[in-house]
């Protein structure tokens, strides 16, 4: 990073953050245990007659779209609201948009009611919320997404602008802007994706990160902390092990994550 | 295996299938990672109005009714009906047939409106599912069940030749037949009773396996890689480790299972 | 314990509960394999429509609200007057008691109308349970309500007196009392609290011991369990191990729990 004394994982231990999650009932435990993990304090609720005030008392609120319903779909409108109105740190993880058109549609509609501090997906479902707004046509497959993902970089950051938001497109690289800065990141490895979840946890821990400092500084931050974590949990596989004993480990380097430890392993460059 | 060359778990790789779950949220992540394990895509949905565009664009549904509800079920009906139609892989796992009334129902509905290539249960929910058609005669315990399992080879057989479906019966030995071929395998072990979700995660990865081939070969093949899998992480266990170390151990076998590890360690005879 | 060989574990093995859960979905797998590990058999249902047959062939049922929901909340009711009609073991853990109306309101309820054989919380919901029958007024910050937990001493005896229950307040220190005698237990370390799902896993195995013997000495016994695990997993954790290695480690240790460790390991005052 510019700043050569990143304390972003310092400071999110003694302020130990509350991050109400809406999300998926699928990796919901982990997320739960990697925002334990870096030092914050998850609770997860999703009844329309509570989430308000639950957002209210936490400190950032995830929305996480992997098992939505239009009882879930409800209350994410209600806390995203009751969110933007106490200035909360507000995230959006728009899982599968594009693969159906309740959550393509859900996305366009939480975004021009909701305002969100940070959206994070991969390529084909931050391109799904671009067309909503008119920015590409159509959704390409997502190995074609990938593969020309670099290319959409100055489309991404004028999404962002637009949004008066952070984008975090994940992949082989992952793109960290806000608009006017733009992280390339490098850091994590293939074998991340033989376990469900490390998306969802890498949203659950940005809702830490950006409490701590809501900016693409502490978003990138988040995204190496994770790519990190998979490396140093990939690298500790032993012969017979995998992606059960990788998922462990994975949690276990966020829960002994250092800012030191980002310093020295992040790989990126600014744009 | 009659064929001495197996090559299952390599297309299956090649293939990567995608899956889609309408299942419990209680081993729900487990089955996520046992499908990424085996080598496939796992997508969980179970909202009515998305799940038929979920089904259509998977290659394969696979509805467990672990925790079912009045929400889930008419989903279940929607996605099964969608699979059927583009003639996608759809299995059944019956959790708790016989349990409560509304289970019972719930699948006796499910068999006669949709069609399911193959139908995993343990001998109780088995025979519940048997006498719905009038097979059987009421439920016996399932202690009595297992016992006289084997008695009820030729009822089964004629069930999933009804049905034009394979069914599989796990127990100490399990049974996969189409109604003219029966395998009874012999992989598994004890220990494996101690984890919640083998049966979960193994009507997952039947969705995967028969994606690559729709027979009765290729389900005796995906059962005795979760049995072949739960005696890897059994042998592996260490004073002091327990159900939660074999989990680990169990998913993480299954990622690094091959045809010929199948090919040497099932056991199973075919009649 | 007073007496010196106390045989729950061994009991709890041979009878092997089956613990219906009504609980969230963030802790839930975790539940069960802690069920599991301590011997018992667990069973998950939240359908109003089969919750009071399930409960019916089960020996106890736990209903814990940390992710309740509108349909959530009747199928508690339903269920617990099934339990309490046959006259089976019923836990409460109120979780997150006093975050939200919605949580205090239905805690208050189910207090009104089901009848409780435990209730398992930290200390703030523990207060807030009590407000609501006039026993102390408002709800402190949980730290504060910490530091005060023991001068509450008296006030939770005399609330489990006119509940007719066995409260246990976790923390620190663990109260467990039936309104005349008091175990305070010292086991568990600082560790387990970066591990979601302890106290979740806690009532699901009161639900285990309570069936054994319906007793504070029993419920005790289950607090101490949870707590010895926790120290035994946090001994064995190594460099660079962290929560997720814990988790597996507290579940192993449930799983290899024995009576004689309980009685070596136990450390409690009775008042």
């Amino acid at each position: 990073m510019e700043e050569k004394n990143m304390n972003y994982i310092k400071k999110l231990r003694e302020v130990k953050p509350l991050v109400h999650n809406i999300t998926n009932y699928v990796t919901v435990n982990d997320v739960a245990n990697a925002i334990l993990a870096i030092g914050g304090s998850p609770i997860m609720s999703d009844e329309i007659t509570e989430v308000a005030q639950m957002t209210s008392t936490s400190n950032a609120l995830n929305i996480n779209i992997g098992t939505l319903n239009q009882v879930k779909i409800a209350s994410m409108f209600e806390a995203g609201k009751a969110s933007n109105a106490c200035k909360h740190i507000t995230v959006l993880d728009p899982v599968g948009a594009g693969a159906t058109d309740l959550r393509t549609n859900t996305c366009k509609e939480l975004l021009e009611q909701i305002h969100f501090d940070a959206i994070k997906g991969n390529i084909s479902e931050i391109k799904t919320l671009m067309a909503g707004t008119g920015h590409t046509k159509g959704v390409d497959a997502s190995v074609e997404d990938q593969k020309n993902s670099h290319d959409l970089i100055d489309d991404i950051k004028a999404f962002a602008k637009e949004l008066n938001t952070i984008i975090i497109v994940t992949g082989p690289i992952d793109y960290v802007t806000d608009g006017n800065k733009c992280y390339m990141i490098n850091n994590g490895c293939k074998e991340m994706s033989a376990i469900t979840g490390t998306g969802c946890m890498l949203s659950g821990i940005l809702g830490c990160f950006l409490t701590v400092e809501n900016s693409v500084d502490s978003a990138a931050a988040a995204v190496m902390s994770m790519g990190i974590a998979g490396e140093i949990g990939a690298s500790k596989l032993k012969e017979g092990e995998g992606n059960a004993t990788l998922r462990t480990y994975l949690i276990d380097a966020l829960f002994n994550m250092t800012d030191e430890e980002l310093e020295k392993s992040g790989k990126y460059e600014v744009q």
